[in-house]
């Protein structure tokens, strides 16, 4: 792979910094915030009815983020996405826990309804839950593998004309025409909340300087994997990890990412 | 005391990975859910009414504490405590700033007075301002002694036929007819917000693996308080306690436990 | 500068622990607690209308700030208000994202409104929004100097009966007779989230001990400042820029504070 693009959208991002404007949950907030902030975008957060769609207005890009929902934030995120549609904002929805709750994969098939999704970005358990297959979810933990699946996924990816972003072991960034394996990441990440939403967050910044949601997605996923390997090197377990990631991202170079990116099919 | 329950447990809360729905406040939900994966259990959080009660029907355990209660938050506490209450899942109840408000002292006793709690765990000035004799609550800090209380709070501990734990610089585990006394832990702990909480989670992450809930709620207590020492021993302040502590947790070996364990009456 | 009142205001804090009733924004909760914590204050969050004057009541300053406002939250905001200004609590408004949407603008200018407020703390494009002369906000970000614009800023402060204090390179604590500049802090504390939240609840904090808003203000910012230069010198990044904050704060000296000092104006 030739990380040019990925670098160019990394430079873009340090300096321009974005506005990302997430509708997200409870648990992960400060999190992606604070992760938004290292890689160089601007998050803001704003969830009242009052004010998202007129937020969402002044956004590069929407990241809607199920992992807490409840009516009035679901009102807020649909109120925002129609206005990221009206105005060619490009959103990213993270289905937090779908297939865990009705509600929660009733609430996924209606924002993906609604149309104005870019990227779907979420496990294999959550993914699958989508799919007309159907799948099982454990919380919000991935229990699935995305790779025996990945008709399911593009044809879920044809029906809505979205991108799937599905994390793993392996990261399967998946259109109607394409399919890109991503193989950088460490399994320590997973023992900190909020990894997948930091990923779905970074999906979101990369999409607002890069108008292929495809390439966007992947590159998210490879930044995002590589400064994960990077700070595990350095730490002692999910605490240092988190602290180290923080403190990497700001200077993350493009040797580092061209000598230890692991891709197929891009 | 012979700790081989105890790390019993604690591999069977790694190896098992027990779902725990926590229903708890603002301030701490992304610490809980770190210390809970740490620990080796997997965190959901899950609030709204739609779907409150079908989660913790996934769970091993539900906690509920009203550190930013508000109505509409209590209304999906009860529906999970109900539930829970159903289908035979522990359920602890963190009574977060009982006594500095009547709006929390009231919810705390119409949730105990609903039944199916099996632990009550909170600080020495909480757990007072709930029995007959009362007492006075400043902020969510604890200030009285558990000790001086034991009656009171024994009494409170048959009246609804629960666990009664209560921390400070001596952990007290209280039923009808036990009473164990943790020495671990260290004081800088209260100098991060949530150590309570995380207490409060464990204890939770305990129960879904062990039927006793006395045996759990020290079980807890202990392993909490060890890992604390331990991190402590690592630490410049409470920035990297909290650091140490999510590093140490998934490594903790049972020879370490048994050398630092200190408690009375197990 | 004499720095004997700013250290014996610190003294003050480290020995009373005040309680810091904070109705604030769901990104910074749990980083504001643990900089409170790390202070020597003792926080509280509590959001729900059926507590929150009730936990005012209590407190030694009230900390509002609108990061992630809704009705709800507001309604809340306005009876604690009510309630600190019947009381002679201090309270400190933190203006965050105004300027950025119109109900952003709007709360904040009905809170100032209602009266009670004892200092507005926010970012200069924050501050800037609130003044007759108006103003640009991205986000959260500050993009403005406040520098140019302290007539309209000394308008707004005389116009509430307020101190204004406002942050970026240099903070300008601004009250109709006086003008501090406060020449403390790093940039890199800008790319952690709800640094300038912090500063609000520092400022309540010092609030709760000094009855002078203006010297309160000043004392925080700082101290803030201090502690953040402190921080960055251990620092590889924001990560551990944050840790090194709250591992610092609790031994933080006379000595340090009057070597690295840099205020004109006071």
């Amino acid at each position: 792979m030739n990380t040019e693009k990925l670098f160019r959208d990394l430079t873009e991002i340090r300096t321009k910094n974005p506005l990302v404007h997430n509708i997200t949950n409870h648990v992960v907030m400060n999190t992606t915030a604070n992760m938004l902030l290292a890689l160089g975008a601007s998050p803001v957060m704003a969830h009242a009815k009052e004010e998202a769609a007129e937020m969402t207005r002044l956004a590069g890009a929407l990241v809607l983020n199920i992992g807490t929902l409840s009516p009035q934030w679901v009102e807020s995120m649909e109120l925002s996405l129609k206005t990221a549609r009206d105005f060619g904002i490009p959103v990213v929805l993270d289905p937090v826990g779908a297939g865990a709750t009705s509600y929660r994969t009733k609430t996924v098939h209606e924002l993906l309804m609604a149309g104005g999704v870019s990227v779907l970005r979420g496990n294999a358990s959550e993914i699958l839950a989508l799919t007309p297959a159907g799948g099982q979810t454990k919380g919000v933990d991935s229990t699935d593998d995305a790779g025996r699946a990945t008709d399911a996924i593009r044809e879920l990816a044809v029906q809505h004309n979205i991108v799937v972003s599905v994390s793993g072991k392996t990261d399967h960034i998946i259109s109607s025409g394409h399919h890109i394996r991503v193989h950088n990441g460490t399994a320590m990440m997973a023992r900190i909340t909020g990894m997948g939403c930091t990923a779905s967050a970074f999906t979101g910044a990369f999409c607002a300087v890069n108008k292929d949601p495809l390439l966007a997605a992947a590159h998210a996923m490879i930044l995002f994997g590589i400064a994960g390997e990077m700070a595990e090197a350095k730490s002692k377990g999910p605490g240092s990890l988190q602290v180290a990631l923080l403190d990497n991202l700001p200077s993350l170079e493009h040797e580092s990412i061209t000598k230890m990116v692991k891709v197929d099919g891009l």
